[in-house]
């Protein structure tokens, strides 16, 4: 056996039978050898930062870690924005680089670059394989490394010769996960000691905390206390809708978020930070909680938030809390398209257990509170704010999570950072109705731009205006092999949403707005 | 004046008037001051690696450096390969990430990241600013760095607030750039000794040693001396057509390469390096020059190559020799497309001065055999191996080189990386012909793998077949504002290039082959 069998049988070992794949000449050995043990789904992305989001996206449904097989440092370089979302999501990949030849490397050829050095700032985990009797060893302790929670970016380099190089030794026995650190009694007792004794509580989950059973627990303390809960910013992955809280997040723009936490002394932070601005903006606030708040930290990010939560609701005292009635489901909204007509369009017709990969950036902002209401689903954000998230995190979740439909919200100047996603949804046949939110600007930016106090005048609007020409999203999908239709209306857009929603493959919906 | 703007003044003083850029929320005000101040051509990307790419193919054909506007680290990690490409081609690129304020880098909101540790590895140099008054001085210098000989990839990181705060300084001058080195008169002496007294001496040039000055000099001495004359395997850029040499290149395939190299014992670098393989393959040398060849550097990649040529020729007592007719153009090919027919196509058809950016990949080899009787132009080559260069190399070379066609051979595979350098070109209406090869795999793979040894079964074609979907390249095209057309045969592909040629604006032919 070589290598890259032993790297194989190691994964699938380990339990990591999916591989987000864009090979390329220093990876032929890792190819030969997937093809030749049976185990492992192969996914192609035609560009480097759509494997790396499908691999965040298919972790954050799956909840475990995905295979990614990039080529040498440019191909991981053109991966790292998603695997900094990835990062900023806490998502498990296993982040397979492969790399020139170890005794090819010090000569510098054309395609050397500082593969290790590019991998630093996006991985908990690094490590570049030294012989082809390590390969084994060393993709087990990735694979360890990936699944250490709540997740993480664990790259492995393999230079080619440690891949075709023989390992008689064999593939490496699957290592043990170091299980969630359960909460500390000490911060158990602080913070129940702070909901009993205090008002003006805010206890604000991120991560672990943001499942269905730590919602319904964190209700419960807060009907006992009287705490209020809400979630961080920008969240891997929220479960929502009816069954659930109407939990709402800490707000993106600086007044809005200072403004939701100036009631707040006291903040219960469960596997979530402090909040903190998105960006500086002169004369503004950084920490966006008030100065005096007291931050009292119950779980960090890794911890296990159930427990934690269950621990904190005995310590008060507190009963059993049915979750309130969202009340009906909205019905779908007509005419000209507009934030809250959109979410309501989506929270009426979304199916049951549905998922949503939410990159719709300025025109999104308020769809969370328009949806509480709707079918149960999970929604994904773009966590590290890169953008180009949106179509990756879409196809991995759905090949992440088999039989739901996926729902990506795409801004149009976000979509086109990884529009070649598209066509791995129509190679893999997935259920993902894309929804391009067509404002044909990067109208985040002109708003910031009217911030710094000025009018866009030709130059500026060359670097933010999107419409000239015109992106054709029905013609990009088409081009990709994905069915497409536009439409300018909220009816339009819900008749397209029900035959999608209706048929397997992929569909992308161009809404003008 | 502040920061931002004492920025843009010292670009424009220091004859930098180009910006490709992809602002985001922490480069408005550097957005502004562009706005404000008049000078600065403008050019918008929609994904970072358009944006390199571009500075790089404006550079290779301006001769001097750009700036660029990127967002961040995961902006700039969305240009890293091309940025790679840059550096492998040294081109001068004065490289402008923005970043999080400085006082808010430390609270590691969502988009922070490591951006230097990302800039190190394809930067000769790189800088934060740390203050606002300190921007036009590391403007200046950044300026020097990217023009220092031959060209440099200069990465200035410019924290928000050292944007907006006050620069009551000003911008600062220009600063003198260093002269290219002269040749070392030993190295002269020692090469003109070789020419002289021994036989099978191979003259391999590189960067600066290719234009058509200095391919004048070295057939003028190989002609004195019976040295042959190669180029490298990969080059920036190479004047060619009538009235320059028939220069071959080393070949890239290990095999060629080194049949090619066999007859060699001497060879003389003129700004180009010893051959080394591309990749390692198990077996085979990964030097690709005979193991007793001996090496004589004449001159390194930043000296004046054709003072050094010119002093060798006068060392070895080379007399005026013009160079050899090419014969007359080929005639356009009809029928189905080999590599031959449509190099054949091109050089009857390449109008005077066009440039030839060359993603050709696989189908690309032979190209340069049968151009060598075009009419006059420059080849742009992939030189970093990062694929995904050729469009927007396309792109930049437009505006770096106003009033000239632009052909671009650019592989079906590679092209799907940075598709969304079409519409730039659509936008700026420039014109470039992109003649896609579309083969719908990654048919280098295909001939690598089977190099391994193996036929692909299903799982490897997975990751090396793009026909499922067919990928359709006219579509994609409109879908970004660029006409398009695909024809099957060569006599097709010729009446298209002549349409396109004769018509001001941008135009893919999908040449399926």
């Amino acid at each position: 056996m070589n290598g890259a069998e032993s790297l194989v049988h190691t994964l699938l070992a380990s339990g990591v039978d999916t591989c987000f794949a864009n090979p390329g000449t220093s990876e032929m050995h890792f190819v030969a050898a997937l093809d030749r043990i049976p185990g492992m789904r192969c996914v192609l992305g035609l560009q480097e930062n759509v494997v790396t989001g499908m691999a965040d996206g298919y972790f954050r449904m799956a909840g475990k870690p995905a295979a990614t097989l990039l080529h040498c440092g440019p191909g991981l370089a053109n991966g790292l924005a998603n695997l900094h979302n990835a990062r900023r999501a806490r998502s498990g990949i296993v982040n397979c680089v492969g790399d020139q030849a170890t005794y090819h490397r010090p000569l510098d050829a054309q395609l050397t670059a500082d593969t290790e050095g590019f991998a630093r700032g996006v991985s908990a985990w690094v490590r570049t394989v030294q012989r082809a009797t390590e390969v084994a060893r060393d993709a087990a302790v990735a694979v360890q490394a990936a699944r250490t929670s709540p997740g993480q970016v664990a790259t492995l380099i393999l230079p080619s010769d440690t891949c075709w190089d023989e390992a008689p030794d064999g593939p490496a026995a699957a290592l043990p996960v170091p299980a969630r650190p359960q909460a500390d009694p000490l911060a158990i007792r602080n913070a129940a000691r702070a909901l009993r004794e205090r008002s003006n509580v805010l206890i604000l989950l991120g991560g672990l905390a943001l499942t269905g059973a730590a919602q319904a627990l964190a209700h419960r303390i807060a009907q006992a206390t009287g705490a209020a809960v809400l979630a961080e910013m920008s969240n891997g992955r929220v479960e929502r809708g009816r069954g659930r809280m109407a939990l709402e997040r800490v707000p993106y723009p600086v007044d809005q978020a200072v403004a939701a936490l100036a009631p707040y002394t006291t903040i219960i932070l469960v596997n979530a930070k402090a909040p903190v601005g998105f960006f500086a903006y002169p004369g503004k606030p950084s920490r966006h909680h008030r100065e005096d708040a007291d931050i009292i930290p119950l779980s960090r990010y890794e911890a296990d938030a159930v427990q934690a939560l269950a621990a904190l609701a005995e310590e008060v005292g507190a009963p059993a809390a049915a979750l309130p009635d969202p009340g009906p489901k909205p019905e779908p909204v007509r005419g000209a398209p507009t934030p809250e007509g959109l979410a309501r369009t989506l929270a009426a017709l979304l199916p049951d257990h549905a998922v949503v990969a939410d990159e719709a950036v300025s025109f999104g902002r308020g769809f969370f509170a328009q949806t509480h209401a709707a079918a149960p689903h999970d929604w994904l954000q773009i966590t590290g704010g890169a953008i180009g998230c949106g179509i990756p995190l879409a196809t991995g979740a759905a090949i992440g999570a088999p039989g739901r439909r996926v729902v990506n919200l795409q801004a149009d100047g976000s979509g086109m950072y990884t529009l070649q996603g598209l066509w791995t949804q129509a190679r893999e046949k997935l259920p993902v109705t894309t929804i391009v939110l067509s404002n044909r600007s990067y109208a985040i930016l002109l708003g910031e731009y009217r911030n710094v106090g000025a009018n866009p005048g030709r130059t500026a609007m060359d670097m933010m205006d999107l419409g000239n020409p015109d992106l054709d999203w029905v013609k990009l999908a088409n081009g990709m092999g994905v069915e497409g239709a536009r439409t300018t209306t909220l009816e339009g857009c819900a008749d397209l949403m029900r035959q999608s929603f209706a048929q397997d493959g992929p569909f992308v919906i161009e809404l003008v707005i």
